[in-house]
């Protein structure tokens, strides 16, 4: 065996929960073993530019250049387009800071040249000196599309930034999904893998719509074994974002337990909180393995200690 | 006759020099009572982002904020976008501030919206508290191409910012002109002006594709009597830009005479600057009306004092 591709790690990942996840990894393997697969149903477009949220929130982590305080957009940020904007009325609920402007206008005239998501992804990811290799989940558009009882069917971002996420929801669905493709290297990056770990994220709308991509469940099911889920939902409550009322909403458990149903297919082990640990049994119940340990990443010292927990735990062949 | 519509003047505009002579014409008459009609076959498409540079120039100088130093953009400005853009390699040789792109981004929204870039053009100037009457050329795409011998064909913005206009010229077309139609009000303005004024801008990639739009010139050959040109080469020179060479380049007497016979067609009379007095006589013999005084408007006081006297000369009517 060559223990050099022993090592591979695969995270699906949303943004903030996983920016985390994956700052704390790049400090127990080697950034470059480490692919993350990122959500892009969240993109949108805006003022004619091509915005990817996620893929920005870890690609501005990973190059320790996120705004720490607000957990997106870039440090020692200035606001003067959006302040001349709002001079004409424009669209300015969804705030783009003027650092962050200059990568979504590289993005957007990448796109217009015809190059890919993925490509894209790599250059930005270059350019900031980021080491781990960032795939979105796919180069095709995906778009969320939340139905709501209030607002009627709304884009993620209206929903996520424009309504504060304070609406109920009856209903997501990834629009195009169908006919996406998992973007090259996904497939590969997954089969390859010695641990796939899928980040705390949002599993109905960060995570639901990499896995649902025709191809990547598939793939994951053969890797099923190697694939660590870590729940986002502590306590009854996701520690950042929408995910508790939505599981709600849409009747899931907002729980470990919920999250471990959730990944039945694709994962057979669950990291949970420590808070959480009257789960394991009912967890274990379901076929799980089942890690119970502090999954609170307030800093980059607690996400380097979840991630080289959970790698010394379940894969201990790729940590040494 | 109703004094109040015999007040009206209209401009034909390009960028700076037309900006100038606007803010000077608003010292001496109602903002309201004036129309530019504004050349937009400089307009670019970049990072998806649609670029009006002759609007944006006169819509900044009106409201004051035109950075002064430069002659173009905004007041105050900051770069942080297009600092973020570099560190991508991304296309950074067309500098957009970062409250500039704020404009820039309410247009390509509206666009995308289906708005019209006369819609858009009164918005802006509404949000920066102008009254001048802003109306593009056209609505209709229309794209300057530059035939250069060394560069071959080329658009305009990169001709002039990318090259800073060092490149012999053999040939200025503008793509898409032949099936432009007038933008709205366009027409009117002129058929109801008092006066028409051919701002100092650039005869040739200014002014020509505004007289090129189907209908403009064969308005104006009804009101040539009413139509004044100024001219913007000085002594053999333009006073910014490469008026001068584009108009050896292409074979063009580089004098107010030379400009005279350009404008035969659509203008009755001349301004050109005292310096240039010795061509009195000949434009005169090619039946122009000639005025020579200082055109040179290095601040809006002088800016103004040209306005005062070529109306007083040749539309006394209009200031008083």
């Amino acid at each position: 065996m060559n223990s050099a591709k022993n090592k591979k790690v695969v995270v699906l990942s949303g943004g903030v929960g996983a920016a985390k996840l994956l700052k704390g990894l790049t400090r127990v393997i080697d950034p470059t073993d480490i692919t993350a697969i990122v959500n892009v149903a969240d993109d949108t477009q805006l003022h004619g530019l091509h915005i990817s949220p996620d893929l920005d929130t870890i690609t501005y982590t990973l190059a320790g250049e996120i705004d720490t305080q607000k957990g997106w957009g870039l440090q020692n940020e200035s606001w003067n387009a959006m302040e001349m904007l709002s001079r004409y009325g424009g669209v300015d609920w969804f705030q783009l800071g003027d650092r962050d402007l200059g990568t979504h206008m590289y993005r957007t005239h990448r796109i217009h040249q015809g190059a890919s998501l993925s490509t894209i992804a790599e250059e930005i990811a270059t350019g900031l000196n980021v080491k781990v290799n960032l795939l979105p989940a796919s180069d095709d558009p995906i778009n969320t599309i939340i139905t709501t009882p209030k607002a009627g069917e709304i884009e993620f971002q209206e929903y996520f930034v424009r309504y504060q996420h304070n609406l109920e929801i009856s209903n997501v669905n990834f629009k195009g999904v169908e006919n996406a493709q998992p973007a090259p290297k996904v497939i590969d990056a997954i089969m390859t893998a010695s641990a796939i770990i899928i980040a705390p994220s949002n599993p109905i709308v960060s995570i639901g719509p990499v896995l649902a991509v025709p191809g990547i469940s598939e793939a994951l099911d053969k890797r099923r074994e190697l694939c660590v889920a870590v729940s986002g939902i502590i306590n009854g409550k996701a520690l950042k974002g929408p995910a508790d009322r939505m599981l709600f909403d849409l009747g899931h458990d907002v729980s470990p337990l919920g999250i471990a149903k959730i990944y039945k297919k694709v994962a057979s082990k669950i990291v949970i909180d420590t808070s959480d640990a009257q789960y394991i049994d009912e967890i274990e119940n379901l076929g799980f393995g089942c890690l119970a340990t502090d999954t609170v990443m307030t800093n980059e010292k607690k996400s380097e200690t979840l991630c080289s927990t959970i790698l010394s735990t379940f894969f201990p062949e790729v940590i040494k």
